[in-house]
């Protein structure tokens, strides 16, 4: 084999992995936005079979001899073949590390495992979950193993989602956030709390439609090539970096609920956008890790969008959609409420004080669980007493309690703590950014474009070209969760005045 | 090889390529439903990809093998296998002859035509158009070759959209019509005509979406297996007899265009929807031919929605959902304007009565371009002689002649006259069906139960089990055009007091 010909056979193979992609991403896009109520079974078989031809494609001995032969070249290579033959020798040994067997049958397990959890969550039954999360824990350190046989399994599976972070990492991490957010939600909780009533007001679909677009065009994303869908749950998804799909859920009576979904899934929109092309229909596209990509949705959603400038610049264009419903509403009053500190029991509408707290409670019981201390049929207990310990509160059930989220019945089992990480990623950059340039005069104007330059340059643009530590020290510098820390203390203090 | 081994992968094979297909399908309805405008490059990487994937898992020579080996043992097969097996043989043997890279090229010719084409309409300069059409005339005439070398270029075109028809049985069956429509024509024409100016007043989307609703509703399509979306040019597709979706397009000032479109689209929608769940996943899935489809669409679009117990039927909801607009129209006025004969330039905008004209054009006009007789630079000439002549009327641009339907642009030669088949067919199932049951009775009261269970019972439920011309005798007897023009004369005689 020339040299010649097996970069066209890389480029060939990178090119069919993306068709796959983009074929799972449209069937799932259907499924979710306009597909019929009772068309699932088809989808899934199609799925399956998708899932299981792109399986066969990647892991068949030629692509690993091919991907051999160039690595025994990587210096003749230029950076970005280099890192393409990089990632694609992970992913291949990592996938032909899973007996093609094991493989199908989790694909089989978790494609069962949603339906019975959406099931369990709708009749608040741990019970009937239970079976199936148990094979979902064994099969994940099974294949913790398979990952990486050198690390705890949990940490296998860590590396997996954010690489280069590990327990000792997150334990230290987590500990450092816990020993300032629990006194500072403590003082917080003794003020007094701003009134936040007119945010369930009744604010209608068509009129929340509009603001959607709106808020797009505020952060700047280019409708021809960004789409907003509705789904149950939102969530963004790229075909590549000039097709990306972002999705939102009205709630009449909570306007706020909708809004910082498109503010969020925007940012990880203008992420995806904002990759270089250099690296579309290769297996760099697409950003680089979850911790990573959260760091951006959640700059675009907290940082700038729950900021007074923010709000004060939107905020007479927001009057216009809901001119009855913000009559008696200052801008003010707008800022304080969204930005409510209140202990609650669901992860995805919590403040972003106490945000951090719920995912430590799922970091600690998937420590325990994929390290073999707590047995799943103990996880609710652990689970309430967490809640208890960490943010005073009581689980009155298992559907608002371990339940709650979809992560575990799709076999994500290590996720969650990018979440926390991405936000502490955030504080962080918008820290250097502010040393940098000016961002608060542009942003109290609805002027985002100097902020997503800042980020374009220094996160965006690289896709996977650069690992994920590498994009955090671009943007970070040296990565301290003591900043975070800060801006949270800094922040409330002034809007609870302590 | 065993038998069940061999039969494990027939079914395996047909599975994978319903997955492709599925894939396909997904991409295509996003295209053109909710995605961005300017995301058409990524989705078309994907869907060359997976074409050329289908088209080497389809092609590869052990499913020759395979389909040989069940072929040779096909009296042991029951009757479901052996239709599979003949099938594919068919579909194997015709993709096999065409080479690969011939297979390839023709495919990016097709995408690249298609955009051509729009800008052709759009500038209406045909000269833009010709040498894509040269090209594409060309290939379909050595395809044609491949298809069936014993056959004129043409016949081997045709008996690909429908099958057992040919050049000579479509010469006796236009011949037959335009001797009885073209009088028909004149002796309408003479008459006056009804008033259908309130069919152009404004009909705002939002209430035609939820009129789509109810029409969708009195079809008996269960939204739960069947969607409606919104496209340009409004279409059916089909994942599978689970899943249907339907597109429509509203015209503000055109009530009539949505209402039909729905009808007819939902006509190919209950066909896709009945078929029988043991032919799913496998190539017999789906409609058997083009003909037979357009068949069960203008069958209610035209024989049941433009009837005058039909319209009576649902006016009294209709005009609850355009009180103002219908306040002065009775359904009888609706009926006769819904029928309103006018020669015109737009086949998809035509009466039932010339449509057929439109078709004959079509049908002439390749008929000589792939035949040899007729140059590509000769169409829009050729085009507008025959308008006169079939239609007596003259076309002003080819914008509104020549260029104005997407087919050849997408390669499909010898698909049009499946147009005037399927309304023929139609014409003698509404005649068999009448002698067999209370057809009338029931419509007049909003309810096609009996209709749809008559058609669900010869013509849906066999999906592909049974070869086209057995569904057409297995629904209209010995197929006969005069029974097509006796319903048209006795139609318009009515209407026109002729």
């Amino acid at each position: 084999m020339e040299q010649k010909e097996a970069l066209a056979k890389l480029a060939e193979l990178q090119k069919k992995l993306y068709a796959y992609q983009a074929a799972d991403s449209a069937l799932y896009l259907d499924g979710t936005t306009v597909a019929p109520k009772d068309t699932a079974e088809g989808r899934g078989v199609a799925l399956g079979i998708l899932a299981g031809e792109r399986h066969k494609l990647f892991s068949a001995p030629e692509v690993g001899r091919l991907l051999d032969f160039l690595w025994e070249r990587k210096d003749e290579l230029d950076q970005l073949r280099c890192r393409q033959v990089e990632e694609l020798r992970r992913s291949y040994a990592q996938l032909t590390r899973i007996p093609a067997d094991e493989y199908m049958e989790y694909a089989v397990l978790t494609n069962e495992a949603s339906d019975v959890w959406h099931r369990a969550k709708e009749r608040d039954d741990f019970e009937l979950f239970r079976p199936v999360l148990e094979k979902l824990v064994a099969f994940n350190v099974k294949f913790a193993g398979y990952y990486d046989s050198t690390k705890l399994p949990y940490d296998a599976l860590l590396n997996e989602y954010e690489r280069g972070v590990d327990m000792a990492y997150l334990d230290q991490f987590f500990s450092t956030l816990r020993g300032r957010i629990v006194p500072l939600l403590r003082a917080v909780m003794e003020k007094e709390q701003p009134d936040d009533s007119f945010l369930r007001r009744r604010y209608p679909a068509e009129s929340q439609r509009k603001f959607s677009d709106y808020l797009m065009e505020v952060l700047g994303l280019d409708r021809a090539h960004c789409g907003i869908g509705e789904t149950e749950h939102p969530y963004t998804l790229e075909f590549n970096n000039k097709d990306v799909r972002i999705t939102t859920h009205y709630h009449e009576e909570d306007v706020g609920n909708s809004m910082y979904s498109v503010i969020h899934e925007g940012g990880h929109a203008k992420y995806e956008l904002g990759i270089c092309d250099e690296v579309q229909y290769t297996c760099l596209a697409g950003g680089v890790s979850m911790g990573v990509h959260e760091s951006q949705s959640r700059f675009y959603e907290n940082l700038i969008g729950r900021s007074l400038p923010f709000i004060r610049a939107i905020f007479p264009k927001m009057k216009e959609f809901f001119p009855e419903q913000l009559s008696d509403v200052t801008a003010e009053q707008f800022y304080r409420a969204v930005n409510k500190v209140q202990p609650s029991l669901i992860r995805t509408e919590a403040d972003e004080l106490t945000y951090c707290l719920h995912v430590m409670v799922r970091y600690e019981i998937e420590k325990q669980l994929i390290g073999g201390t707590l047995a799943v049929a103990d996880v609710p207990a652990a689970w309430n007493r967490l809640y208890k310990e960490y943010l005073g509160i009581e689980v009155p059930d298992d559907r608002s309690g371990c339940l709650q989220d979809s992560h575990w019945s799709g076999g994500a089992f290590g996720y969650f703590p990018s979440y926390a990480l991405g936000s502490a990623y955030g504080a962080q950059m918008l820290k250097n950014m502010e040393g940098e340039m000016d961002v608060w005069g542009p942003v109290s104007r609805g002027d985002l474009s100097g902020v997503s330059g800042w980020l374009g340059e220094k996160v965006h643009q690289f896709g996977g070209l650069l690992e994920p530590a590498d994009v955090v020290k671009n943007a970070c510098g040296e990565f301290d969760p003591a900043v975070f820390a800060e801006y949270l203390e800094k922040k409330y203090a002034d809007l609870y005045g302590l």
